[in-house]
């Protein structure tokens, strides 16, 4: 009667739209150290005998094995997991097997293996990230002095060096370092021993468990601790934030590589040519890193969503936490790895990022600065003798520090042969002391400390 | 020297980052389907011969064939789907099979395929949304007549029917229909033909490849028709609209099936029990359903963001608009059929409803506009009287309607016995027979319209 | 004890939660409509007398005057723009004022008011759309021939003219349009009547307030017409989608702005200097429109999620309905007016879009092409000597068809002096004619058709 | 020609589009703060004179004195706060107020005012939950035996204490405050200094004046100093996990305060009647706070949409920086402190909430559990037997334990009268004493700690 997929019958819906073994199964490694280390505790607690312990301990050694040569099997019926390691278990060694569940349940069980998953996957990107970082103090290292156009607006603002302007993203990867690892020391509590909702009457060690996992210390709130998905926002609003930065720098990358701006030959490695278009070099990897911010962000909305307004405690809707988590997971992973090969790789043209700074007349400030502080010329006058001079420069397709003194003086003779000391963009750069500034040497301290931040030798 | 992922090397990064077949191998239905027609236009156009022309479309039936029987096989050095099926082509008829890429490239056979895809899950949705509204109809038929509470704020408020409360439900897929039909034809317009970017120099017929693919007319610039994925966005807007709908009904479900409400039953073949407790019968699939409203409005956000910004025309960002899509549309496909199950199959305890309205206090609007009418009493001092009517039945855990007359006319003696037929939930709901309203009348009225929209005979 | 905000007490909290009158204000217009249009509908109905109905009408055109003169005023112990209104009614004409809210409730009276301003910035957007569409044709129709590099992935890839992309920007606001004229057709039912969720026991007729008020029906489901806010997301999805083109245009004003491009001068007027650094001339309105695009999708972000999962009827969450679709429709009708003026009055640089085509090697292709059409070399062959001429051309600095004869011959003697005539970029340009491809006589007639479709003579 | 909005012309759309001061104006006691910290250091510097420098400061704070009076004006074109009060400054001390610009730009001005205002909204937000956390304390710490039923599917599960749930909030609230402070943390460096983008010439002193202003440190690179907007995306992830967490009690409230349930009466000065309706009392604080929970996502949704793929330094797209957490901010601090009355203020139905708990069968576990532990059962078997003793008690409309010892014999023999002991719902939640578990002596350690956390005597 009501055709479509319902057709199938509600039966056969509900095992699909139920079954979490098909992205859970993912969480089999975890899900099988948590059962170690609850049946050891249970055993030490006297709760099941030594034989039982060693017998399920085993067996699990077992599954893992067969796990680690064969995959996971995906059985619908045994819906997630957690089942499908206790069946396993079970045929391997029979109903000493049940033991296992004593004193536990499927909710804390999931929040438990979750948990560790999570902070092996915020570990992976404070790892990542270290590696990206120590790519742009290299690079940075080696391009302190190498002047390129600062932008505002995407339009030429005042010069820059390469190595300040790749230590800004560096700045941001530290960031990043920080909130992972705050979140990181926030989901260290164990909901192992959480039961079902409410604890257990058991005698159990949560202490024990909890240390035999590495956590440093069991959750407080049995009700909380299954109904609560902070530590996978926390890593997904990190990874969004992270995102976001390399989305910047691949922006970047990507207009740099154009041929207008031509600042930058992406690796080959990283770029694909075209079968068609013979002059073509892409630079996928920056466009793909690029477009994952937006999946990423979409995931940290998933779960945002998916948690409002859920009553405690554990609510089935809180299955719909793991595709968004690992999805991100695997995004981020791949675009901090692709983003260090870019940015370890890439050759930058810093010659033609030098004339597009003096084309661009970066140093008009400079010039204004200079007229104000030796001829003692009001700001707004020098602004108006400096936009006479840029549009003469303009007319000529020169830099400004290519006109001659001639034609400088005809627009205002205040100005004499020490301006051209404050026009060149190496001087404008250096003259950018101040802390935190472009100025070489400035950038140059900026690096020293990062290098012994990231542990790298220069 | 980076450590980590990218100690792999740039090339194993890219080659996991930038392949696609993972995902895209799901349009391989119609990514042949784009190919034969394209190759069947090439040679009317006497662009290929005959001859190339039919070992090609031969050669990709046999590629068809394969694939259904053994699945798409994931080689990430062929990246896409389009590079597999032309590979196993080329090893299945030979050179002749570089011919087919005349005149169209990568970039217009995406999107075209992806548009396939895209307005067949449209075409779904909408089937699925027909049978949940058959289901609707049906049980709103059932339930003209029985009474239940009306919430706002989840307040008792007013007495309203079931069948009135089921149709709400079908007014809002009706919209759903109507954004995904509308969304369709937007969608009818196929890319084919327009190349990378700028059309081509070969004599090709768009109209006749748009024709044979089930397109209402070719796309009319080509730059656009490469670089838009409005369909995309259009089906997930849409689909989250959608979900945010069973969302609403889910969490009805969720609220109703809880023991101090006991509305309803929900189908044994859509809940689950525990192991553990003996008593749990839980609203798993409503749980789900609800759940997935968080995962498909992230998709829809995924991929705004990832399309924030793009400059024209393809940019490799734009190959994140699949997984977003695909798994949408995974989702409400089993969201809706899990909802059409749960409407089908529950069992409404319609005397527990009626109960609810009537220790609700929800006729107490009744008699305030009771006595404005027949006693004169203006409705200021109306509401009062009422407010005292409903303390007393509150003290005495009764209905309204259950004092007696005495107890009424001690509130005020100008009651008489005449009220009690405007306190009854029954009369109160046969009161509101304006357009739409919830008076049977007006209920069975709507079922019978509906019943026509949607073919059914009751 | 609580400290903070708390210590005022929670009335105080009470008050300045509850309050929509800060911004529902925005409505007073549509609320005295509706006012208008029920009282009208009573009187016509005898459910209020003329006498009434005439003072209360009166009234409300003295309250309209009032506000149109002074604004509204914010009390916020009134809450909301009905009670504001119907309060100041009151002190204007005296109880008669209490008769208007007969056979309505402020749950339908909202889902009215709203749905008329929603339906208004519908009708906004459109024509604020059509503006911008004839702002492209028109420049679309200036630069039909003026070539510029074609981009995929930011690199040059084959040439096209700006008349073709501009025109590609059309398709999308066609598109737009076509979305809001959906979004506006299901809007056109009216809520009036419905009451507070369940309709009412007065004789009313609601088709003719439908009617006053310029709506096609009534809704046809009471609970359905207070809880749903299905109108509000479809201008916010609808908007976000319109936001995304404005900021994938937006984004290539940028780059073209920037000094490496230098495609386009914006106009002054939608330009900022800099106090500062006299050079500078920056795009602000072009960054505040793609920016502009994140906020809007906030806004339809924020609706998704307050709505998901609220049981029928209203809820007070639906409050928060009003404050994202206002603040969505302002940034929208002032991205398409500012973007509208950067279409119209920026001023392309289109000789150097045509050089910048030139030295990108953008007839690559069309080399490669030509030798397997003309010299008969297999293309894998043909795309081997394209690339060692691009090779030798990038060297010398020059476009492809700036190379000499000798120099070609020198890299494949089978090359001849015909081969020129394909190197040009308008001969690439010109070549590619297919349906909706970029050769001028294809966009010439696209423009013209576009141009009957939003009544522009050129 | 254009017609619409853009009829008022280019001119017109970019002073309403450019215009940031009705919303920045906001951070006017921040940007006179941070002014005259910058010119404090400029006298001590010598870079202005202590004249200029003390009529500056002095200017400054007639401004201020002003704006706390009269409010900040509105002049769309001084732009933003920072031309508003320099202006102003201007009008009243003359050209010397020129000289406060020196050595900075509204760059690293509006970096610094807008650090200086999020960071004090993360302070208000820790105290705002500090409050919240006092509040959940003291009503678990009344509750700490009051048994209610404990849910998972929101279907009654085992009993649990209404302290013990309220101190599930109490964890989350703690998560909340950490997040808070740990953003905070990394908010604490100051871009003052950074000016355009590339720093200064001028020998300023970052030091003093990131000092003066409260932070622990300069920012250490300037293009990121002025391109930086993590602080706000930390304050906008932060707020969004905390209006989750109290979008879930939120909802528990609606549900509790339902007639169905009624477990909680709210507060009369947090909730609202119905003119209408006698009977109604609807929850709006609580509905408001849950549906924030959707505006507050999507305020942190618009940056990061906003802040994709910005290339360094300054675009004015950050200018959407503020509305998004303005908007947020307000709706936060509302909503913490509506919940803390709620929390502080409500009446819980403890009595109905124990009748709950006995009437959902929420011990049948224990009498699984007693049978086998008791009578050496296997689980499977007692699980079939308890299932029997539910449904008899379920029929007969009893708790658990209100069947007789007959009628509990009649099902299983082996059942004796030791049984009663376990099934009462306080013996199930007593025996729930693992760490963190339900029993109310694990309930009041973990109150008494928490107590101390927050300083509250008990």
């Amino acid at each position: 009667m009501w055709g479509g997929r319902f057709a199938a019958g509600p039966s056969a819906i509900m095992r699909e739209i139920n079954a979490s073994i098909p992205f859970d199964k993912a969480l089999w490694r975890q899900d099988i150290a948590a059962s170690k280390a609850h049946v050891a505790m249970l055993a030490a607690q006297t709760i099941v005998s030594p034989e039982d312990a060693k017998m399920i301990a085993d067996g699990l050694d077992r599954v893992a094995a067969e796990y680690e040569a064969d995959g996971v099997p995906e059985d619908w019926d045994l819906e997630d997991i957690h089942m499908t390691v206790e069946a396993r278990l079970t045929e391997l060694i029979g109903p000493a097997a049940g033991r296992l569940h004593t004193a536990r349940s499927r909710n804390d069980q999931v929040a438990t293996d979750f948990r560790l998953w999570v902070r092996e996957a915020m570990v992976r990107a404070e790892a990542g990230l270290l590696s990206l970082q120590r790519a742009l103090v290299t690079r940075a290292h080696e391009n302190v002095d190498a002047i390129m156009p600062g932008f505002t607006h995407l339009q030429t603002a005042q010069p820059v060096t390469l190595g300040h302007h790749l230590m800004a993203y560096y700045e941001m990867t530290k960031r990043d370092i920080s909130r992972f690892s705050d979140a990181r020391k926030r989901t260290d509590e164990c909901p192992l021993g959480s039961a079902a909702l409410a604890g257990t009457g058991f005698p159990i060690d949560r202490q024990a468990t909890a240390e035999a996992l590495g956590f440093a210390a069991p959750t407080r709130n049995s009700l909380d601790a299954v109904s609560d998905r902070d530590f996978a926002l926390d890593y997904l609003m990190t990874a969004s934030q992270c995102a976001l930065h390399l989305s910047r720098l691949a922006e970047e990358m990507i207009i740099w590589a154009s041929q207008p701006f031509g600042f930058v030959k992406m690796p080959d490695t990283l770029s694909t040519g075209s079968s068609i278009m013979p002059q073509k070099k892409n630079p996928d990897a920056a466009e793909l890193v690029r477009g994952h911010a937006g999946r990423i962000i979409g995931c940290a909305t998933a779960l945002m969503v998916t948690m409002k307004g859920l009553p405690l405690a554990y609510s089935k809707d809180m299955q719909d936490d793991k595709p968004p988590v690992f999805e991100a997971a695997g995004l981020l992973d791949l675009a901090i790895a692709a983003m260090t090969g870019m940015v370890a790789d890439s050759t930058f043209d810093t010659a033609r990022m030098r004339q597009a700074a003096e084309l661009g007349y970066a140093t008009a400030t400079d010039l204004a600065d200079w007229l104000v502080r030796e001829a003692d010329i009001p700001f707004r006058e020098a602004h108006h003798i400096t936009g006479a001079a840029v549009k003469l420069a303009e007319r000529e397709g020169k830099a400004l520090d290519a006109l001659t003194l001639e034609q400088l003086q005809a627009i205002d003779e205040r100005i004499d042969e020490r301006v051209f000391a404050a026009l060149s963009v190496d001087a404008s750069a250096h003259s950018r002391s101040s802390y935190g500034g472009t100025a070489p040497q400035q950038v140059r301290a900026r690096v020293a400390e990062a290098a012994k931040e990231v542990d790298l030798e220069l």
